[in-house]
C-alpha cells in the first residue's frame, strides 16, 4: 500500500460522524446556527450562479443533482426521492454531497447529506417563518410526521419560539414516534386524528406529507385568516399537498421560481401567479407578511443555495481531526499519473 | 459510535485501492477489458438518458457534473479542468463518481476518478480507432506528453497492436518521462524535437495537450493521406488543437453532437458540418473508415457514456472485501431519523 499524499485527502463526514457532530452541538443549537448560514446565503443571493436541478426521473422516483456556485466556493449535493423506499425499509430521501475549491477545482469536502438535508430544511423553514409567520407564534401543526417532523419542530422552538406541537399522519404510528421523541425534547405536544384537528389553533401550519400525488391536505376551509403555511410535502412534478384556492387567498414566497413553479404547489396555478421571491424579503427589497390577517405561504422545494450554506457551516464546524478519504489522485509530479501507478504496481508487487 | 446499518455501507474504491486493482490486473488487461465495457454500451448508445453536462465555468477553469442513466443504473462523475494546476503540484483533471440504483436512489459505488478516467480516455479513443485507423497501423505518435500519454499508448497497444510510439512536448522534461515510462512497457519509442518530426511515419496521431488556447497543433501539411486523428486535448470552448483545414479534409467522427459542437474541434466549424456519431459506425449503422486514404478524426470531448460503462466494468470487477464507507443514514425504522439522532447522542453521552 503507498501512502496517500496530502493533496488527495479531503475531510469526509460519515454518517455516524454526523450524528456524532450534531449530538455534540444539540439539535437545536445546531439548527439555529445552520439557519444564520443560510440566511447568510440567502443575503447574497443574487450573486450565486443558479442551476436548474438536473433529474433523472423513473417509474418509483428521482435522482437529482443540485450544484451551485459563489464564484469562491462550488457545491453539489446527489439527493433522491423514492416514496416507496420506507417499505423496505429504506429513507424516502438520501444525499450526499462536496464542497470544492472554484479556484484548483478540488473537493474541499464529502459529507453524508441524509441528516444535514433534514437539518437545512427545517432551518430554511424556521428562517423564512421569521419573516412570514403571525408575530408570538406559539403553536405549530405539523401533517405528515415521517422523516422530517421533528426537525421542522425543532427548528420552529429554536428560532420562534413555537412550545407547542399538534401532529398528524395518515399512519398513526408515525405520529406516535414523534410525539414520543417531541415530548422529550420540552415540546407541548398534541397527538391529532385528523388533519382538520391537527390545525385547531395553529398559527403556522407545515406539510410535510410523502405520497406522490395530487393531493388535498389542507383544504381551502381549513385554513383561518393570519395563518402562516410552510408547506414542504409538494416538491416535485406532480406532487401537491394543497387546495388551490388557498394559493388563490395566500401571499406565496419562493426559493427560485423557475424551479418552484415546475415542482411545488404552485405548478397547480397558471405560469403568470404571482409570487416573491424568498430572498428580497430577507433583503427587505419586499414585504414579508403584510399584515396579521394575510395568509402567508412559503412553497418551499428546496434549493442548492441551502445546501451550499449548509456545507459552508459544516466546513467551519468540522476540525483537524476530521476524517480524510483518499479521493484525489496525487502524484509527485502531476503529469506521470501513469508512473505513481507503476511504483505502487511494484510497491504491490515487493 | 454507533455501529452503520447494512444499507448505510457503500463500496468506496479510494486512489490507493485503484491503484492496486489497475497495479493486480495489469494496466493493458485492464484497458481492454474497460474498452470492451465501453463498446458494450456504445452498441445500446440510443437508450441512455443523456443529459448535457453541466458545468460551472471560471477564470482558471471548470468544473462539471456529468450524469447518465440506461434506466436500471445510474452514473455521475464529479470533474474539473483547470490547466494551470500543475504549477503547483496539482492535477490539471481530478474526478471522482457514483454509480447507483435507479429503483431505490442507492449508491453502488463510489470511486475515484482521476485514474479511472485517464484509463477510460485511453479505452475509448483505443475502441474507436479500431474502427477507424488504418488496418495493421503499427506507429502512432502522441502530441502532449502528459498525464494521458501513457495510457494512450498502452491502449492502442493492446487493442490495435501498436509497437512504436513517436513523442513531442514543448516540455521536454514531459517527453522524457513519458518515453522512460513507454520503453518500460516494451514499446519502441522514439523522443522528437517538434510535432512535424513526430508525426513522420505515423499511421494514427494522438493530440493530448493541456494548454487552454485555440492552438495549431497539427497543421494542415503534417497529416498525409490514411491517417487517423485521435484529438483529445481540444475539449471544451476556446480551447482546440488542429487547423480547421484539417477539419475540412477528414471523416470526422464524435461521441454526442450536442456537447462536441461546443467543446470539440468542430467549434470551428459552422453548426452544420457534417460529423459520424461514433455509436453508429459501433453498430454498424455508419460506415467507419471508407478507404486507404481516407483522413479520419476522431473529435473526442469525453462522455457520460464512458464514465457509466468504467463504473460497471469497476463494480463487476470490485470484490465483497472492498472497502465500505458509512454514507447513507439506515435508521431502524426510516421515519425515525431523529429518533436515531437522538440515540447516538445518548451512545455519545454514555
Amino acid at each position: 500500500m503507498t501512502t496517500p499524499g496530502p493533496l488527495s485527502l479531503v475531510p469526509f463526514i460519515s454518517v455516524d460522524a454526523m450524528m456524532r457532530l450534531v449530538a455534540e452541538t444539540g439539535v437545536e443549537r445546531f439548527l439555529a446556527e445552520l439557519a444564520a448560514y443560510i440566511e447568510a446565503d440567502f443575503r447574497r443571493w443574487p450573486l450565486f450562479d443558479k442551476t436548474p436541478r438536473v433529474a433523472a426521473h423513473a417509474a418509483d422516483g428521482s435522482i437529482e443533482l443540485m450544484p451551485t456556485s459563489d464564484g469562491a466556493l462550488y457545491a453539489f449535493k446527489y439527493v433522491n426521492g423514492h416514496p416507496k423506499n420506507t417499505r423496505e425499509g429504506r429513507q424516502t430521501v438520501c444525499a450526499f454531497g462536496m464542497l470544492a475549491d472554484v479556484a484548483t477545482g478540488y473537493p474541499l469536502l464529502l459529507t453524508e447529506m441524509t441528516i444535514l438535508t433534514a437539518l437545512r430544511t427545517a432551518a430554511t423553514s424556521a428562517m423564512a417563518a421569521k419573516y412570514l409567520a403571525p408575530k408570538g407564534a406559539a403553536t405549530m401543526a405539523i401533517i405528515g410526521n415521517g422523516a422530517q417532523c421533528e426537525f421542522q419542530a425543532l427548528a420552529f422552538k429554536a428560532l420562534l419560539g413555537i412550545k407547542a406541537v399538534r401532529l398528524y399522519d395518515i399512519d398513526s404510528a408515525a405520529t406516535r414516534k414523534a410525539a414520543r421523541n417531541l415530548s422529550l425534547a420540552g415540546l407541548s405536544v398534541t397527538a391529532c386524528r385528523s388533519a382538520e384537528e391537527a390545525v385547531l389553533g395553529a398559527e403556522i401550519v407545515t406539510t410535510a406529507t410523502a405520497d406522490k400525488a395530487r393531493a388535498r391536505i389542507l383544504t381551502d376551509n381549513m385554513i383561518g385568516l393570519g395563518v402562516h403555511i410552510n408547506a414542504i410535502g409538494g416538491d416535485c412534478p406532480g406532487k401537491t399537498e394543497l387546495d388551490p384556492a388557498i394559493l388563490g387567498r395566500a401571499d406565496v414566497f419562493v426559493e427560485y421560481p423557475p424551479q418552484t413553479r415546475i415542482e411545488g404547489e404552485i405548478q397547480q396555478m397558471p405560469a403568470d401567479f404571482p409570487v416573491t421571491e424568498l430572498w428580497r424579503v430577507v433583503c427587505g427589497e419586499a414585504p414579508g407578511r403584510g399584515d396579521a390577517a394575510a395568509i402567508t405561504l412559503f412553497d418551499s422545494v428546496g434549493f442548492a443555495i441551502e445546501d451550499f450554506a449548509a456545507l459552508r457551516y459544516l466546513r467551519d464546524r468540522i476540525g483537524a481531526d476530521a476524517a480524510r478519504l483518499d479521493l484525489v489522485a496525487d502524484p509527485d509530479d502531476p503529469r506521470d499519473l501513469y508512473g505513481m501507478l507503476l511504483r505502487s504496481g511494484v510497491a504491490a508487487a515487493a
